[in-house]
């Protein structure tokens, strides 16, 4: 199958990249390397069936042209900071929504009839009910980057409804695991490896969330896309399970034989938007045979193994 | 209070401007007149507490300026038809979504704390839930008009979460009434004078909607601005009641003393992204000592005779 997929570079689309390209897949692989990174591509770089485009997709004029003969789009480049949405309130509408847009329009002209998407469990803000179903209450939007990971959903089914585009919709968890490059353990370790005697925790420690690691990830997706084939299709992905960032905390420092002194900054959330407690219901997806094989301890530690093997993305 | 309204001269903002202009506070007017008519600005274009400015909201630079130590803004103006939206895509996003961007940032930068903002019981999708509450199941959107007002609503939410800015959402009904000047009744009207022996229906007449009169709609708004203040306040707005196309067709026919052949175009919608059965659970507000007056058949005979009355509209 011929597929344009964006974000190709970054942490979740170059590692489904190496995964398409070994199933044989036509891939065209759009980037503007603002976070993804050019070392990610190198596995898939020189294979015949991979094709590089260096564009951004928010000023870009070539989609239609781009995209021309694909039969699938998988739309993952997104602004993925969650936390800094409140100091550049454009980013989170310009880069995840309008950009969506102009995907959407792309496909509509070219008459491409698939799309996968990679949404948020921010979505649900801070809902009650966890963990949280696909269809729990109504929730209120707490963060720039939900509201336009929303709007994008919303855009996209609208899509769907309007020029019949079958969707697949994802709202994942924290995904963890080689090539992650910010968030949380991310953080840890590069303030360790500057100071293994003292570790900042944003809020009290006690959030708690889950993550999944990216092989799961990606074995949820191809199991959502592969079974199932209603014009919109939404998933939750994440581990049945969830951490407290304390939990996380004490996996990290044992694997680095380090004793830091944590100072906490306080309150339940790590900032304004955080929510304390993510914990996503995955029965959806688990009742189509899917089930995540790596715990949440493993995908810590083996996102923290590979920075220490690349040393290079800490900066 | 001096308070910004957009979309002053359009239907629901002209009227609510009436009512503000009367109760003495310092309104500042904005509408492009696109849409809205500078006839339905007479009633208070003269008043000294009145300031009208012709501006075009998604092209302005002028917002930071105009809002100028006003204390509240409502937000009316909007791209308000749903049925064309897949005719040109972009105009729901530009008009409702990314307008309402601008005019978040243009209170953020004057610390402006309070918002009111016109939204849609579109929201809901095709709901499986009716009467339809605020807190339903999380819905999929299924025109583009909706999503543009959900990704305004998200916007809102996340300015209130993170910038203290109090907001008051309304997920209105269908509002009928003096100035309505599209709708059904409007093109019913107007295709009945053209000729009163025939009468295309969208749909098969079946779909079942919510009306609300523009006089309720108006004081429901102000009931929920007055005895609510939470940081994010939403309600829905309709009459706890609901009627058949068929039985407006029958009291606008009578009303106009025809009898006209009804052609339905069939299926149980009027267009893509119709919903066939619209009916909002508004004992939240009701919860308010608020309920509506004046009943669906009088708001449609209230429409109809304004439009008698104003030929001059109907073009």
């Amino acid at each position: 199958m011929k597929i344009a997929l964006t974000g190709c570079a970054g942490f979740i689309g170059s590692n489904f990249l190496d995964d398409l390209i070994l199933k044989g897949h036509d891939i065209i692989g759009i980037d503007n390397l603002s976070t993804g990174r050019k070392e990610f591509l190198e596995k898939s770089a020189n294979k015949k069936n991979f094709k590089f485009i260096n564009e951004d997709l928010f000023t870009s004029n070539n989609l239609e042209e781009i995209f021309k003969s694909c039969e699938l789009i998988i739309h993952f480049s997104a602004n993925a900071d969650v936390r800094f949405g409140l100091y550049h309130t454009s980013r989170d509408l310009n880069q995840n929504t309008i950009v969506t847009y102009k995907i959407l329009e792309a496909m509509r002209k070219n008459k491409i009839k698939k799309i996968i998407f990679s949404s948020t469990g921010s979505v649900y803000g801070e809902s009650k009910v966890i963990p949280t179903p696909e269809n729990v209450n109504f929730p209120i939007q707490t963060s720039l980057y939900a509201a336009s990971k929303l709007a994008a959903e919303s855009l996209i089914s609208s899509y769907s409804y309007g020029f019949e585009i079958q969707s697949w919709i994802f709202r994942f968890v924290s995904i963890l695991g080689p090539r992650y490059s910010h968030g949380h353990v991310f953080d840890f370790y590069k303030k360790l490896i500057n100071n293994k005697n003292e570790l900042e925790v944003l809020g009290n420690g006690k959030q708690r969330k889950s993550y999944l690691h990216i092989d799961d990830c990606i074995s949820g997706i191809n199991t959502a896309f592969e079974k199932t084939d209603k014009l919109i299709n939404i998933f939750n992905l994440g581990t049945d399970d969830y951490c407290e960032v304390n939990d996380s905390i004490k996996w990290i420092t044992k694997e680095l034989n380090v004793n830091p002194k944590i100072n906490y900054t306080g309150g339940d959330k790590g900032w304004i938007g955080d929510n304390p407690f993510i914990y996503l219901d995955t029965s959806k997806i688990r009742g189509l045979g899917w089930s995540s094989k790596i715990s949440i301890k493993d995908s810590v530690l083996s996102t923290l193994n590979y920075l220490k093997e690349n040393q290079w993305l800490i900066n």
